[in-house]
């Protein structure tokens, strides 16, 4: 059933199966890998990594697979510098840190600068990466024209019919239509976030009726059903993050996996404490706690850095009210296994409602 | 397809389509029948009304149409008669009600009274209405033993995993899973608000799995494909609202109706201003004016009864600004046309999607 998918043809893999670029540690070369062998694009979250790093992990997915793969970065934005909310959180965080026992070099400097953007694209163009996908913006025609010419595929990240809409008319080949129910950093660059939070049942066929490039859904894909479903609404592509959190290959912090697979619950908040930008976790005291504060925050990355020390020593000492337990709102449906078994179940399941389409 | 359906079965109709209780307005005898007549089941939103209007229009129906139908009743609330919030709220909204040239008749009483339950609970018993659904709670387990003696189906409403667990406890036959899309109130009992705003892509397969009753997807249900993707979730029913607004036979006002057409933008927002109780609609003015307050209000259905007389002007004046505009976040797929056009479109779409899936 895939032979004409526009999606899988565009990034030349087997199925028009994305595992999504999430940052900061779960997207291992070894599960991004898995799933290019599967037969899906691994993607590589590679928002906040140094240059250097970002191309040891490249050749290392290249080791594991010669199948295509991707690479997620952040698009820069402007960097609020608030002294004032600076001071305020770190004030507010050193109670947190004393509490964790965080040395102060485990909690690290104060970042007011974003992730060195130009070197992370330098190293995919040498690195010829076959897919290029992008959070937080649309990238600058320049960049977009350089990847291009490099014959790297661009794929852009909208949550609303307006982002999708600047992102085609950027040069994007593809999109990536990001649903409220998806864990992790909401991807919305134009709107205030809380408009921007669509359900992925009303924001799919709103954007395929408004784009022509090939969209894939995210947000609450976590089985052959969801994604099946997300095919019905008129995506060519299903893109899943958290269903991948739980695989063996992925880098996921030991609490984080574990709060995942409690799957007794599906009370998941939008919260800035971690980061300084909304994302979907997994409620905890430290959001709960910070919850008054949502609006003083310093913002996007200071705050994160910020939390950082804490974070770390918080996944080292198995406190998971301490850590940013990133999901999506249909965590519950979360499964133990390797990509390949993810990927295989998604995919054969997608196939038999399909075939069984008429018996239902 | 429908054969062995079991929410069409249990509530006797030919397809498992429900028109949503919209009170208010929309929700015309004419229009139920015309979806009842159509095959689907017609609902009429009565949560609001007198109980010998409400008789009045359960016969009206009747006249229309032979088929089953059901009403929607708001289950009680304790509510919150918070006096200094009432005298705040009542002087803000002076100034809408000079602005509009709403008179002290037109304006009404202070109402801190919900709507007399018991006394429309007894119409539906006398009548021997064929369904009855419920928004806001689960009914006592007298009531419902009273109306499934009486041979109505009891159908409930559920934003979370949990309300539908508690729901089906409580004797539901069966279950309307509203997912965070959802134009007008939202369902939500047993959580706060915003943690209970979950996507249909997320609620729906998540109920599934812990209910046996059958489940209605609502939230983004506006055509065929976002009908079919409900049914590959898991879901053997759909509830349609906002489509329903803009057929021919609705109550919906005429700015109301023009709002939905524009089609220009997705821009919903949940909002407690003109209720007291969070709803999604259209951002307009009086939403943006009354944000600051959100917090300040006081309880449905005081705020309801204090902006009655303002939203009556607006919508006699074409003042949308200053009307509620309820729309689900997928509003921009609103058509024009008969009931009877949109259920006909809406299945004859499902049964081509489904019989055609296996050449996707």
């Amino acid at each position: 059933m895939w032979e004409t998918n526009r999606l899988k043809r565009l990034v030349r893999t087997t199925y028009p199966l994305i595992q999504a670029g999430m940052a900061g540690g779960p997207t291992t070369p070894e599960l991004v890998a898995a799933v290019s062998e599967a037969g899906g694009l691994g993607t590589l979250g590679a928002g906040y990594m140094k240059p250097e790093d970002l191309r040891k992990d490249i050749r290392s997915v290249r080791k594991l697979t010669d199948r295509p793969f991707a690479v997620n970065l952040f698009i820069p934005e402007p960097i609020d510098v608030d002294e004032a909310k600076i001071a305020a959180s770190a004030e507010r965080l050193a109670a947190y840190r004393q509490k964790l026992g965080v040395t102060e070099t485990e909690a690290g400097a104060v970042q007011t600068d974003g992730p060195p953007f130009e070197q992370q694209l330098a190293v995919l163009l040498e690195e010829r990466v076959p897919v290029f996908s992008c959070t937080f913006g649309v990238p600058s025609a320049e960049t977009v024209s350089r990847l291009k010419e490099n014959g790297t595929v661009v794929i852009g990240t909208a949550t609303t019919v307006a982002e999708a809409i600047e992102l085609e008319r950027g040069g994007a080949d593809a999109i990536v239509a990001q649903g409220s129910e998806a864990g992790g950093h909401r991807g919305t660059f134009a709107a205030p976030y809380g408009e921007a939070m669509v359900g992925t049942m009303a924001l799919v066929p709103q954007i395929v009726d408004r784009v022509s490039v090939p969209v894939a859904a995210a947000g609450g894909i976590m089985d052959a059903r969801t994604a099946a479903a997300a095919f019905v609404l008129g995506a060519e592509g299903v893109q899943m993050g958290t269903a991948f959190l739980t695989c063996e290959e992925s880098g996921t912090r030991m609490p984080h996996r574990a709060a995942l697979l409690k799957r007794d619950e599906t009370s998941t908040v939008v919260t800035k404490a971690f980061s300084g930008k909304p994302a979907r976790g997994i409620r905890n005291a430290f959001i709960e706690e910070m919850a008054p504060y949502e609006d003083d925050l310093p913002a996007y990355p200071i705050q994160n850095s910020l939390t950082k020390g804490i974070r770390k020593a918080a996944a080292e000492r198995n406190l998971p009210d301490y850590m940013s337990l990133w999901a999506g709102q249909g965590y519950t449906l979360s499964r133990e296994g390797t990509a390949q078994e993810l990927v295989e179940s998604v995919v054969s399941g997608v196939e038999r409602i399909f075939r069984n389409g008429s018996r239902r």
